[in-house]
């Protein structure tokens, strides 16, 4: 049934009458309820060996950085400001204690930047590394950005540039050749992901009202925001900003890699033309409107090209049960 | 280096200047830390096939029970009130959805019993079926139970029996045949544990002021209490708490399944005469005396058997990383 119908089906299992204090629970990128300081937000996340990563490929140092970062990015997708993490780190018997060491140096790199503090966590053993980190945090004021707040005629935009994650698990996976400066773009795309939370906490200041970050590719994390919206949207392919050497070395893949890749973990989010004329004046990173929130097709993603004709892609990004 | 070494290991390279607002870290039942509203406790679990279960002798709906059973009892050593949960699934390709509705409502069954949501959570791929919850909660007033606070002058109690889940486990793996009575009491206690939230606040409240719960087996555990309160302890084996079942049945090993079988997720605790006199009054369940905190030996667990003779036990309970 794939991962996202997994979710769905979670969702309902688990929806009792007793959560008077959730906010939102399963299917947005955090969950939130309010606590007796306000509301609180809090994300849970599992790197599996061989399911999400290959320590081919990955350095330990790395995969401590990327396991917290795909965590504190969920809190950013909600405008929030991460606070505390918990680690469970599942180990095979055979790993060395400089391995751990490096791994919760990568954690701790990304925790100071941030100033997030790694409260506690416990050990297991596993037949495969296995991380799962899990973060709460707290909105700047009471305001959260959600999958579900998006609205017609609110403008589809997102942070930075798209596919340089999925171009960079590419050159790792074919081991390409590139000059110094290429491999290491594509390396920290994929390996070291930057969470936006600043971005986001500008974002909902803003006042925009809905957000996802960009894990599961451009058109899969559209579909999230679509479903739960109940609107449809309407992409301008040609408008998908692409790293220009990203562009360059992998031509025609190039937009597929922006459209399906995933991992680039940048913000997508909706707004009205003048919230996004704020943000874009706030922040110094690239905003692109690649599209519009429209009526028609709810819950359906449709990808136009610069004539404005309706594009099919056969590949339709990260989902790890249907593969 | 075994489980406890990691541990040791983790805590020290995560101890960073900037955690003025963390209280407990690494190496308690749970973590503590301050925020707006007053103290927030987290603690985070992870249960995998094959290391901590074998679905031969495990239902679906059992496992989801012991999944959240196990961290809801690390609040409970808090003497805290649990409050939320967050669920990190990962599952091999064939589980069918069946088995996750039965794992989820075992989840449920408890979650609805103790008021807790799980309010989030994600889904992975994983070679085998592995469960890792995270679970919040706060202090009922701000007062915590701390491994770390046991005091000379100290009675060290325990809640309950134990062994019985040993004995549990002991029946499922050997494939013994008792009597429907017993095997029903041995199967919930390894399988379906209950964790001792209501005792813990009693606990709490009644003035003491350490306790940890019976997960690694009262030796191990006993241990974290001595090392991280500096003391020492002597116990009377001859008054460890056993259910008449499980010494009717498992005879001479009955007192080494109560001594070293782990997961009872019956707390342990110390504290003054006047104080454990409180707590005896206002609890239904058994408390029993069976040792003291002495200044001696700090750091040690000494066995003593009823003629005050010093006894050496083989087997030191449960450490996934030295087995």
């Amino acid at each position: 049934m794939g991962e996202f119908g997994l979710i769905g089906l979670i969702s309902k299992l688990i929806s009792t009458p007793s959560k008077d204090k959730l906010i939102l629970g399963i299917g947005d990128d955090a969950c939130a309820w309010k606590n007796d300081a306000g509301v609180e937000l809090a994300t849970i996340d599992t790197l599996v060996e061989n399911v999400h990563f290959t320590l081919d490929t990955i350095t330990y140092q790395e995969l401590g950085w990327k396991s917290l970062a795909v965590n504190v990015s969920d809190i950013a997708a909600m405008g929030g400001m991460p606070l505390y993490a918990l680690v469970s780190l599942g180990l095979p018997g055979e790993t060395n204690v400089e391995d751990i060491s490096k791994l919760y140096q990568g954690m701790l790199d990304l925790a100071n930047q941030y100033n997030i503090t790694i409260a506690g966590g416990n050990v297991v053993k596993t037949p495969q590394l296995t991380i799962t980190v899990s973060v709460t945090g707290k909105p700047l004021n009471s305001a959260i950005l959600k999958r579900s707040a998006a609205q017609l005629g609110d403008q589809v935009a997102v942070t930075g540039n798209l596919g340089t994650s999925a171009a960079g698990l590419r050159m790792l996976i074919d081991k390409l050749k590139f000059d110094e400066q290429t491999t290491s773009l594509l390396r920290k795309a994929h390996q070291q992901p930057q969470p936006r939370i600043a971005e986001g906490q500008t974002i909902v200041q803003s006042g925009a009202k809905a957000a996802i970050d960009l894990s599961d590719g451009l058109i899969n994390d559209l579909g999230h925001i679509c479903k739960m919206s109940e609107v449809g949207v309407k992409i301008n392919v040609g408008k998908v900003p692409i790293h220009p050497i990203v562009r360059d070395k992998f031509k025609e893949s190039a937009t597929e890699l922006a459209l399906a890749g995933g991992e680039d973990y940048e913000l997508l989010f909706t707004a009205k033309a003048e919230t996004m004329h704020k943000v874009k004046k706030s922040l110094k990173i690239p905003i692109t409107v690649i599209g519009d929130i429209i009526s028609k097709h709810a819950g359906k993603v449709i990808l136009l090209d610069a004539k404005g004709t309706m594009i099919n892609l056969k590949q339709e990004g990260w989902d790890h049960f249907s593969k």
